[in-house]
């Protein structure tokens, strides 16, 4: 297998267990043995448990001697509740280690450093852009920034409304797409609504398989928002916790989730519009069903823009077909 | 060269010659030698010259013998202003035909019986969906209904939004798009607009090259409405003909184009409103920017939906980068 291909299986195993590895990052790794064959495979376990490399390096055993690592992440030099790492991959002799991104953290960073004073190769930036992208961007935007990464998410017709005119929106999309964020939901930290939304819909924004059960896994849930809401909300159901949080102004909303690290607003237009005004908003995923709906109920009004000059611009990084909608995904140009 | 790799060959061929071949189809024709490898292309020339298969035929000269012909249309049986393209055929010696679609008009059909008669396998099938969906889908549309098919084309952002708040719109997509835009309107018969458009951008609605010229071939400019335009208006400049309608009536409008093949509708909310309401749209190409607009430009108003349950479903039927925008088109599921 060559080097580019077991990085992109370590994206797969990494994607697998995203929102799992809390406070870890979610990370993938390959050891490929002398010959270039996969000897071991691994993707970070929960807190507590081994990361990817140590995971991948106990399955290769003997094979990982003289091998190469490849791992979505440069490997870690510190002692948290596991031991590092470097000592890991020094002591299964492995001759060089291929990472995509760089630690940005200073505490468990310098691994590369270390594993080359010991004589192993060790090379940073094999599909770094893919990685830096894909599974370890919110963990990165929360090395870099102190703040958790937030997507808005919504889902509209291709003329951009969010339900008919008489507020009818089930449903706009099909199951796939439907699934697509059920399965999106259950590896996210928390999700936001504002009372709007709670009003309107009474959602229970819980995270379902689909046969209709619980994931196993279901994101905090945010309500924000100076009105009160009822006691009786499916918001406010036993199927996972809530926070409710008591202003408008995103900002605060963004610190009041601060030990979160991947943050989903699925609110309604007048939450979109605050966040997105207010420049916390450092992803989009839209799903576009293909329908006119025409009429008065879009999916965002007021994005503070007046002029077209002053439109943010974007970047759409993803395109897909889910059935027979698109889920479009863009990040800041 | 497989059939099937041919038969990718011919529709390429007819795409070139779309818009230029009127009232004959474009199409698109392959001639293989005996041992498969491609002896002579061809494309329709404009009316008078000859259908795609007689030029392929003519530049496969000698190896056309016991080869293969690789057609998108059924090779048409009647006397137009040129002889029937099956005598050609039967006169080059191929041992067989393999053509994507039939041809639908009863004057021109029964190719295939003849040839069959002469010992020469034909048929039909051949990435049939490719080609009626593509090359020659505006063509059997006219065919089979008697009426041009008619294309919504419009530009948003990914929210929906045509302009921004103040009606600035310039420019909303970027160069690839507008460029898509011009190439398409010189393949097009006609390309109509609203009054409204006219008061408020003062389009020229040509086709226009990259460096700023007029392209060699202009649609026919059509205006609709019942308000009197200004006679400065620049879509009544010399660069190409144009069609005044006094109506709002969409079929009406689809009437009095009934000698068009393939018409392009550029107009505003109120106009794309009134065509979708009449179920006049064939097709819907939207180039989708990666901004957010807000405000109450939208690129359409009223669909005539009031509820989720009557919004008439699209399908999706290509997704393309076009620079930093997307091409999205889609035509009735």
């Amino acid at each position: 297998m060559s080097l580019e291909a077991a990085m992109r299986r370590a994206i797969e195993l990494s994607e697998r267990v995203k929102g799992t590895t809390y406070p870890n990052p979610p990370v993938g790794a390959v050891i490929l043995d002398r010959d270039g064959e996969v000897a071991g495979i691994g993707a970070t376990e929960p807190a507590g448990g081994p990361h990817a490399e140590v995971l991948a390096l106990r399955r290769a055993g003997e094979r990982a001697v003289g091998g190469t690592a490849v791992v979505t992440l440069e490997p870690c030099n510190h002692h948290g509740r596991t031991p590092p790492c470097v000592d890991a991959l020094l002591a299964a002799g492995v001759a060089a280690v291929r990472y995509a991104v760089e630690d940005p953290n200073p505490v468990a960073a310098g691994g590369s450093t270390r594993l080359a004073e010991h004589g192993v190769s060790a090379e940073a930036g094999l599909l770094a852009d893919d990685v830096a992208g894909g599974p370890l961007r919110e963990w990165l935007h929360k090395q870099r920034t102190g703040r958790p990464h937030v997507t808005w998410k919504y889902a509209a017709s291709i003329d951009g409304r969010s339900a008919a005119a008489d507020g009818t929106s089930q449903w706009i999309t099909g199951e796939a797409a439907r699934a697509d964020v059920h399965r999106r939901r259950a590896v996210i930290d928390a999700i936001v609504v504002g009372t709007g939304t709670v009003f309107a819909d009474d959602p229970a924004l819980t995270a379902r398989l689909p046969d209709g059960t619980l994931a196993d896994r279901q994101p905090l849930r945010v309500v924000v928002g100076e009105r009160e809401i009822s006691s009786e909300a499916r918001v406010l159901n036993d199927d996972s916790r809530t926070m409710v949080i008591r202003t408008r102004d995103p900002l605060e909303v963004v610190r009041a989730l601060s030990d979160r690290t991947d943050v989903l607003i699925e609110g309604g237009p007048t939450l979109a519009g605050a966040f997105l005004r207010a420049g916390a908003i450092d992803r989009i995923v839209a799903y576009v069903a293909p329908i006119l709906l025409g009429g008065p109920v879009t999916a965002v009004d007021d994005v503070g823009v007046l002029s077209i000059a002053q439109a943010r611009r974007w970047r759409f990084d993803g395109t897909e077909r889910l059935g027979a909608d698109l889920r479009l995904s863009l990040v800041p140009a």
